[in-house]
């Protein structure tokens, strides 16, 4: 049995980690042909999953041509050794994934942007596989210098540190800013992955409620009276995994309390490049006159998650600091990615793909929030966002959104729990819809199916378990 | 003056930075035609650098076009705007640069790579630029375990986490098993990116000094009988700043050590691929049947530096935090790099590479030798490492290496002095030789200059200063 035993990553699907384990086993020969496979109750003991689990990795696995099922007695190794080639398998086609905040591969703007690797190759020397200057390739900081123009953010090249990804952004302020003991305020539910990097930094982490216009201001207020924290970490648009857009109004006040009572704003923008039906969704930075706001801009969102590139622009007098956190994090950021970037900014359609994205967002985002008006209102609590690709809802009191979660698998439609959104969750009710990866079809039919399966949770799951609180990341 | 201010980079070349800095100011019309520059001394003074790096800029801007001089008066900007094209600066053409460990560029198998890559565009589907697998792509997992057989490590793809370089392997391990107050011990001198990693992850730094068969086992030992550390980090094989090479007992008795008191050992293998003059240079992790050892590979010297990718090889019981320290870190490593290494790996001259850059590296290595022990034995005290990059040499007492830096650098080498290596320097007489970057005529020819320049440098600068060790890594 020992053999089965496999860390199960809480970030992809479980039941496809289990797969893939099964599947390098019989490939490598380390399951016999005609073997007899552990009975699920037993595989999902050991594993400490459900039982659907492990119904629909042997499901997977059965489909791929790798086991057989005897009626009544189990599952077998295969004598075929599954279909050798082609057996890649399409990630949840039959599963309507809300749980992740991945975007379409589909939209991907490939072909321009091999073109531009290629360009990059072409037309930069050996130096491409050097290190890079640390804080990145100097055209590409203009260049993004050029794109901050257009989210009314002024800046020069000199301020911009190019980093691996927003999450590496967050892990170099928070190296650059946050001693142990320090404190830092977050909105709360907010991005888990900002959570686990204050924390494990040993920080102080403090959680100020999210209201319908933005963050709670007045309670701000009050602890930062008691309390002063050298950072505040937001999400002023379309925050994940609320949704909601902070009012101008309340972006204003941000700033001037950061003044008064002297910390940094971080801001982590992944999505304000669109309008959504908002008009005020400017990044934070760009009211900022008096450098208080440390701007984290992600691509993963608008272009392709996979480049892992992102940038910071921050006041010159922390330069140094991240500089230097960059250093001691990866030394800098490949240099083919850097100026394949580059290239694809300036020489290809990075402006027509950015226009074209929002536009496919912003369907998705209308249909979703038709559906949800016209199939769960009354029945589930929400606030409606302005824009962006997060929806939060609630179910009532009395109900776990992880049995939520894992009955509406059986339905077809995965979500997300909430809890992992909140630094001390005391309550399972929430969770979170993303639209990122998902069509229009299949949005306004999973909001279909929750319809239409929610009265049967209800009836059935009330009081009826509590929630573990697993580490991962959204 | 104010817009002459320059956040000087410790990492690089000063005297680039400054030229990069007025080239930019030159052509972005900030500075205009015939205005006279700042006088050496009073630029020296703003950036607080020396006089002669300055001096350096200027001439490089002078030999470009950008400035002109005009005796007895100072420097002005030139009419001409300099050469607008093929500006790109040959990097210390004329000065030989032991200060770095950069691979030198001309042996990149830039056209082979460049093919991999494409080949991973062809072959891969848009997932190439989707989030990867938290521990990296399978494939490229499956045929590094091919690679390390060659280096006596049999592994499982299970075991290999993909990182972006061993710097980021280093801040991962330590994320991982290091909290705030934790021991770590290190080997001194040791490499300072290290350095920096664990201190300001709040850990309890302790050095164990090298001799010149490995580190001092003996005082190990009495300190483990003291203090527990968590981790002890070392690199095993031609050493940095040191070369020297552990011999096999002493790696067997560390690895009885670290069973004995419960400790986890990094190690950290950026070039024991090669053989020099040795035939004991196996990875400690090949003497490791009990999980003590985690080992860190670089990419960087044997490969490309500017792929930012390397992978840590561990024991099952912390991939769990190790995946979970990566995801923090950065979530992935680009999936484009690692599906490029993985075709270049096993598709194209690989291996055929890796035995050319091990000669490359022997015959400069040699060089290295036979120079020092012709032209500096008597003058100056060192221990001849087995093979490797690295050469640590020891000026008499009363000498600061960081005079000598600047001294032998006005006579065109650039050394690097040995006090960013240790965790609290007392003495700031040693100094290190890489040669990584370097020809073999540029070597012989720069410790050429540095023998004779040696003495008229013992003569001036006795007691002469004392240093300030700047932040960096060597």
């Amino acid at each position: 049995m020992d053999r089965y035993k496999l860390y199960i990553n809480e970030e992809s699907s479980k039941y496809l980690q289990i797969y893939n384990h099964i599947k390098d086993m019989i490939e490598n020969n380390k399951l016999t042909k005609h073997e007899k496979l552990p009975p699920i109750r037993k595989l999902s003991e050991l594993l400490t999953v459900n039982n659907t689990t492990v119904v629909k990795a042997y499901e997977l696995l059965e489909k791929e041509g790798y086991i057989y099922k005897v009626v009544g007695s189990g599952s077998y190794v295969s004598d075929i050794n599954g279909y050798k080639e082609e057996t890649k398998i399409e990630i949840n086609k039959d599963v309507i994934t809300f749980d992740i905040g991945n975007p379409s591969m589909d939209m991907f703007p490939i072909d321009n942007f091999k073109k531009a690797i290629n360009m990059a190759l072409e037309k930069e020397g050996p130096a491409i596989f050097e290190y890079d200057d640390g804080l990145g390739y100097t055209n590409l900081r203009k260049s993004i210098c050029k794109y901050l123009e257009n989210l009314n953010i002024n800046t020069n090249h000199d301020n911009i540190q190019i980093i691996s990804g927003a999450q590496q952004g967050i892990d170099i302020i928070c190296k650059s800013l946050i001693h142990y003991g320090d404190v830092v305020f977050v909105e709360e539910p907010t991005y888990s992955g900002a959570l686990e990097v204050f924390k494990t930094r040993g920080a102080k982490v403090i959680g100020i409620p999210m209201l319908n216009d933005g963050i709670d201001i007045g309670l701000l207020k009050m602890k930062l009276d008691k309390i002063r924290p050298k950072l505040i970490y937001v999400m002023p648009n379309f925050q994940n995994p609320t949704g909601i857009s902070y009012v101008t109004k309340k972006k204003e006040q941000l700033i001037k309390l950061a003044e008064e009572y002297d910390f940094y704003i971080l801001e982590d923008d992944f999505i304000s490049d669109f309008e959504f039906n908002s008009d005020d969704n400017k990044p934070l930075r760009s009211y900022d006159n008096s450098n208080r706001v440390i701007y984290i801009k992600s691509f993963s969102k608008i272009l392709m998650p996979g480049l892992r590139i992102g940038f910071i622009e921050m006041p010159m007098e922390i330069l140094n600091k991240v500089l230097w956190a960059k250093y001691s994090s990866d030394i800098s950021t490949s240099g083919l990615i850097q100026r394949s970037l580059y290239y694809y900014m300036e020489y290809f359609d990075w402006y027509d793909y950015l226009k074209n994205v929002g536009k496919i967002y912003n369907i998705k985002f209308d249909a979703c929030c038709y559906a949800i008006n016209n199939k769960l209102k009354g029945k589930i609590k929400y606030n409606m966002p302005f824009g962006g690709i997060n929806f939060f809802l609630e179910l009532p009191r009395g109900y776990s959104s992880h049995d939520f979660k894992d009955f509406m698998l059986t339905k077809g439609v995965l979500i997300l729990p909430g809890s992992y959104f909140f630094e001390n969750p005391v309550d399972d009710r929430y969770f979170r819809i993303n639209i990122a990866s998902t069509s229009k079809d299949e949005i306004i039919n999973g909001i279909d199916i929750i319809s239409n399966n929610l009265d049967e949770f209800l009836q059935n799951y009330k009081y009826k378990s509590h929630f573990t609180n697993n580490k991962l990341f959204y």
